[in-house]
């Protein structure tokens, strides 16, 4: 993705770990979006009255990657409580998110795609906090 | 807020405390709009130099308010995990805007308002959080 | 709503009619969170499976309301063309969902007060871009 | 990105052009990243003072381009005339954006990779939009 190459020309960078900072911001962009596509799919299968949980948790899921996204992207001036707070935030929902797909996912192949991507995002979120909290 | 007629008509209401719950959507709401305008006033005063933090962290509050609010509207099959981090994500992001806008309180009447919102908001969330944690 | 405090403080006003901005903002950010709940309402109603197109566009109006809401609120060196053609897609999307919850409002309560908050909110986005298109 | 496998796994399709569309997805949500560490950069570069138009329409252009996203994500009961008037206003935000970010890309490098993204999300909403009102 692009952030990378503009996050590289930014005059300024926070004080996270690089590696695990880019990670984290692509998994959350890649999550945000694979929500808002999960939840919308559900809504067209025929057991959508099994799947409410679902949707519930995939657009909750969404709207927290998209802001954490944000707020990891933004290199200046940063406060670490709030980064702090905002990535345990995003682990949370992701793990939510992630469990209640589990549940579907041997039989709708978008829900066990999006088990993997917030499984993913949950891990990224996860070693991103390890080193703030150290 | 019509917020309030709508979640009256919803068939379902989460377990949270009523009352504290209406309150938290709406100062959420509030809060979103008013830091998005604060950050906003701060780019076009002379002193903007002096404002960039309080710039960033605005925008910081203003995406995970709009990202709680959202989470909190939703009654239908929550996830008391999710809505504790993101109800104490916001808090923080708004006891650290509200910290930053007071020191230009003073000579910034939009930052004086955006303390005043920033801490409601932040007191509502901890009201609310309270009710859950118990 | 504190919107209005804040922004007779801001330094700078953009060139739009002060009484139908103020209108429209407000508009949208009721508007986003009327949809938010209405969404959220139909995934909890018995008859979910007729209300699939209603989720998807109080989703989607809710996406466009809350972008248009911000873009409004930024005084500083707007861009008349961005302005127009946010609030020509805000009214579309207003206008698509009150017409989808309209065929809903007699037994659904929550649609009803959908289709009055969009009905108010794309009236206002007309009224708004009146005044610029001129 | 997973979103084109994931939409791949959904059990309908929207009736706009397939290719189109998950490039349009695919730009919206790398321009929304992309503006918002524009906006980020600028507000640590020595001469912010000279960067706060190019700071709104990055704000405007980010808020823009997530709406769109999602909005373009959804395959379930889209409205045509919503994504016709939303990929319009993506494209006029692109636009604008990629305008003002123009004039500072010899000079700060974020910039010049902002008019690149801007521009290839304004060409891939005009092709989409090409096929729509046909």
């Amino acid at each position: 993705m692009t952030v990378r190459e503009i996050l590289a020309a930014h005059p300024l960078s926070n004080p996270l770990d690089r590696d695990l900072l880019l990670r984290c911001i692509e998994d959350c962009i890649e999550c945000a979006a694979t929500c808002t596509s999960d939840a919308d799919a559900n809504l067209a299968e025929p057991d959508v009255q099994e799947m409410i949980r679902c949707v519930r948790l995939c657009l909750d899921c969404a709207d927290v990657c998209e802001a954490t996204g944000r707020i990891l992207i933004r290199q200046t001036e940063p406060d670490l409580g709030v980064l702090r707070a905002e990535i345990e935030a995003c682990a949370v929902a992701c793990r939510a998110c992630a469990e209640e797909c589990e549940k579907h996912a041997s039989h709708h192949e978008h829900c066990r795609i999006c088990v993997e991507v917030c499984r993913r995002c949950e891990q990224s979120c996860r070693d991103l906090l390890a080193t703030i909290r150290g």
